[in-house]
């Protein structure tokens, strides 16, 4: 850290950063289409020009809030599938964890769902791996838990896409600081969860 | 029928649907704020003056998108709430009929809830309504229920928002045409509802 190729290498890591969030204000208050890069440029205090030199077009900026997004996502799903060997308790922690991830980035969570389309082809197919990754999670840990005989699952493809909705769709509606807090809404989806798979243990 | 001014009226309303169905086209192309009045014009034959002359603003045909949407929405979670008088019989009922009709409206169900925020606070307000009337009537089912002793439910609220979410957030996901039908999502659905409600009859 003490060359000066580190600290421009911070520098240019903070202007990122800096660059991102704007990004993430931007798209929240005026979706994708309706923001330029000039708007991001101002709300990060940078001139339009100081943007292109960093190789952040608008749709780049997207892309990378989709990414990190989606990989933060399937880290907390992963992690919650590890926790517990009882199939019950690892979909209950897995949809707890994924429904309190979704409540916290619920701002984050709205762009990237509703911008999708926004991507390009490359770019739409690469976040589409992330999608398959959680969707295969959790299909394997019914599938476990069916195997196991302490769930009873007539479709299990169907069923985790409805685990996932009840975490996913709350972006639609939920805004943090009201009464209903992340925990609550974690709590309420993991009894929901053992519910839906059949739990008989 | 035979009358000059009958005539009129029918021309107008076929152009204000032909009007309605190439916005459609356009939003889920190319998003709200990445449509331009012409776009709408073009793809119904019209000029973009004879759109002006319709009255037809592009957020004006968002909101008869949306509105016509939200109207419809409730008709059929209100009529399929009429269908028993056995409570888990109406929340089965319910939650296939509202999966059903945003599997087979999955296009237009993207465009109303991705686009929301485009709308002008007033007919934010007038849709908010229509939302606040499905809550209602989801939660009313519940509650009867919870009432008849044959629903086990601990926070009545957020699962009746859980089960919309089902319903609602499969318009992300769904396209027609594919292996599974909206008649597979309703039946795994309406499962999954006498499940999450705890039905002990």
């Amino acid at each position: 850290m003490s060359t000066d190729s580190a600290n421009n290498r911070d520098r240019s890591a903070s202007t990122r950063e800096r660059l991102l969030a704007a990004a993430v204000e931007a798209f929240a208050t005026s979706g994708f289409a309706g923001t330029t890069t000039r708007d991001i440029a101002s709300r990060a205090g940078m001139s339009p020009a100081a943007v292109y030199v960093h190789h952040a077009t608008k749709e780049d900026l997207l892309f990378e809030i989709s990414r990190r997004g989606h990989q933060s996502a399937v880290e907390i799903i992963e992690g919650a599938s590890r926790r517990s060997q009882d199939p019950v308790v690892r979909v209950r922690t897995m949809v707890e964890e994924f429904s309190r991830w979704h409540a916290v980035n619920s701002r984050v969570g709205r762009i990237v769902q509703y911008e999708f389309d926004a991507l390009t082809p490359e770019h739409r197919a690469e976040i589409a791996e992330y999608r398959r990754a959680i969707e295969a999670l959790m299909r394997e840990a019914l599938e476990a838990g069916v195997e196991a005989g302490v769930m009873t699952v007539s479709d299990t493809k169907g069923t985790s896409l409805a685990l996932l909705s009840l975490s996913i769709d709350l972006v639609r509606w939920y805004h943090p600081g009201g009464s209903t807090t992340p925990d609550d809404i974690a709590a309420l989806h993991g009894e929901l969860a053992v519910r839906m798979v059949g739990a008989t243990a």
